[in-house]
Order: structure tokens, then sequence, then C-alpha cells
């Protein structure tokens, strides 16, 4: 399964001074001691300031919560396993057995957490310039193909902005019922919203879950009724 | 109420080559469209690299958990109040009429977020070195006087950490009954643990304090039972 690491590094267009960071960067918790953690905790602080600074540059007319959409898009566990997938990141990993047999080495969390901690090695060895390189090259398709019209808002907060705009009160959630056996259980929520004349309910596997379900369907039920 | 900028900026041992973006990141939202929220995006990510890095070279020996834990201590909204304080950040504050009758000046939300846009408008005009350079300095104190250990874990960390190193399973939570108007509900959940005779009952505001009520008690029905 593991290949030579300096392939890793063509591919990232990086070379270490100390391959020890590396080769602790690919290691997870399951196969040592000495893994990666630590530095997925500094890759993480890299990356968000990265891509943080990098945003506030390209688009100077955002406002602050639209930036913050940007980021989490860009941040977040699915984008960063399908640009680990790129590097072939899952080839270089070291895994204990367990999470051999288990696949862990195509999981999009270990993915995720693995390249940010390949991030915080790059910046331990080469510095923040590097860092930086490293990442808005592979940011780079990401990037340019973003367009800030077209990264949805979750439906509390376009529920809470229809309000805003139309001089309306917050609305509120409720909770209804939980239901099921740990692990499995269902939320039902209502959300009561002045504009409406009954609470819309939803359900979900959290509470997160059904109240962006009622938001999105009292939200549907306001610009329906103009 | 307003001071001159330039005693702020000996304060911060920091003289801006834009003076404009220390005027904008004394702006509130309530005095101008053109207020700090989008320096304090930056800033914000700018103090968490910053302190990440810090932190990462002055505790070798920590993990990723404990790393992060001091990290949240350092950045929260109480310490950044009380460094802007210090500062006496509010002094030079711009506010709209309502917030300033309101004492928006001296209300932890907005000395927080104030302090992140000079962070952010720090790092603007002069880099990151400048920006590095003014954050340690102002958290030395704080930085030299934390002590890991003085850093309590929250009772449901300490609970899965206590069952890891005894190999007992992890425990599991369960909602038993959500009560109460929106806005004041009483979550009551379960905890259920591999090692007692019965599960652990927690109740709060949340479902989340209730799980570290339960988690806590928990944790003394174990510990007490050696």
């Amino acid at each position: 399964m593991n290949r030579p690491p300096a392939e890793l590094c063509r591919r990232l267009q990086y070379d270490f001074a100390d391959a020890g960071l590396l080769e602790r960067a690919l290691t997870h918790r399951s196969k040592s001691e000495r893994n990666y953690e630590r530095l997925e905790f500094l890759g993480d602080s890299v990356l968000s300031f990265v891509v943080s600074a990098d945003l506030f540059e390209r688009y100077p007319a955002l406002a602050e919560g639209e930036l913050t959409r940007l980021r989490a898009s860009l941040v977040r566990q699915q984008t960063l396993a399908e640009l680990a997938r790129g590097l072939a990141l899952g080839d270089y990993l070291e895994l204990g057995s367990g999470e051999l047999k288990s696949g862990g080495f195509d999981r999009d969390s270990i993915l995720a957490d693995t390249l940010e901690a390949v991030f915080g090695a790059i910046y331990r060895d080469g510095g923040l310039a590097s860092a930086q390189r490293v990442i808005l090259g592979l940011y780079a398709e990401a990037l340019a193909a973003l367009d800030p019209r077209s990264i949805p808002k979750d439906p509390k907060t376009q529920l809470q902005e229809y309000l805003q705009k139309h001089s309306l009160p917050l609305p509120s959630y409720h909770i209804l019922e939980v239901a099921g056996e740990p692990h499995s259980q269902k939320f039902v929520v209502e959300c009561h919203v002045a504009g409406l004349p009954a609470p819309v309910r939803g359900e979900g596997a959290g509470r997160r879950r059904a109240e962006q379900q009622a938001a999105a369907a009292a939200y549907e039920q306001l610009t329906r009724r103009g």
C-alpha cells in the first residue's frame, strides 16, 4: 500500500528539509503515539488563516458573513478530503491494523485531518510562505471556481434574513418531541414565525437538522404567500 | 469620549502606515457601513494562527486536545475583552447613538470583536510579523501565566478519558425529556456507562449542558467506586 513519500512531495511541490515531519503528518493515532494530531492542530489554523487572508483580498466587497460562508466551504472536511484524494494521500497513510481493515485510508475524516497535518508539517519545516504557496496551489482551482452567489445559505439563515428584511420578529424554535433509541434519535421541532398562521414543523436526526427543515418549510410558506 | 488614536498606537506599540485602517477597525456597524466587520473576520484568523503557532512551540509535550483547550482560553471573548480594557479600547470606539446609550463601549462582545479587528488592521497594514509582535506582546502575561494543568477539562471529556484509560466502552447519551416553553426549555438526559449499575441523569437548559451534568455525575460515581 505505502508509496515512497518522495512522490507525494512532487505532487505537493514541496521538499521537506526534515523528512521526519512529513512521516509524522502521515501517521494516524491507530499506528503510533507519534502521530499527526499535534501537526493537525497547527495545520488547521494555518489553513484557516491562509484561506481567510486570500478571501479578504480576493473579495473586497463581500461582507463578513459571506466571507465566513466561503471559507467554511473551502476548509470543510469534504473539500479537504477531495484535495487529499487528488494527492492520493491515502496511499501514503500509516494506519493501525484496525483502521486498515475498516478502510480508514479512504475515510473523509482521516484524509482531511491528514492533509491539515501535512500543511502543519510544511509550515513547521519551511515557514508560512511555503505553507501558503502549497495551500494556495492546491486550492487554486477551488478558489478560481468560487462563486459567492453559488454558496447556498442554510435555511435558518435564509429565513432570518427574510424576516429582518421585512422588519418581522425573528423566528423561535421549540422541540416538540425526541423519540427513538440512543444514537438514532429523531427530533421534531416547531418553528414559530410571526408572518404565518401556524407554527411549522420539521424533523431530523438531530435538533439542528430538524430546525433547518422547519426553517426551510417556513421560508417556503412565507415566500409563496408573497 | 473619543481620544486621539495616536495614544492607542502607543499602547499597541504599532504605528499604522494607513491610519484609515485603524479608524475602520474602531468603527462599529451601528455607526457606519464602513465598519470593522471584515477586519474582524481577518483578525480572528490571524489571532488564532499566531496563538496556535506559539502554543505548538511552547508546549512540545502537550496533546492536540490540550492545545485546543489552551487556545480556547486565550482567544475567547472574555480574555479579549480584558485585553481590550487594558488598552482602554472602549475610549476609541466609534458607536452609533443607540449602542452609545446602552453602554456598547464597555460590552465584552464589542470590545472583543474590535480588538480582533485591530489585529486584522495591523496584519493588513504591516504584515504578519507586525501582527504577531503586537499579539504576542499583548498576550505575553497571559501566555506566561498559562498553566496547562489549571484548565479544567469538561466533564464529558473527563469521563471519556477515564473510560478509555480503563479500557471500558465509551458512554452514550440519550434524551429522556424536553420540557418548557421555547427559549426556556429544560433537557433531561441519561448517560449510559458500562461500569455503572444504572444510567445517570443530568438536566440543563440545553442538551449539551444536560449531558455535561450527567457526565459529571457519572464520573463522580465511577471514581467514588474506585
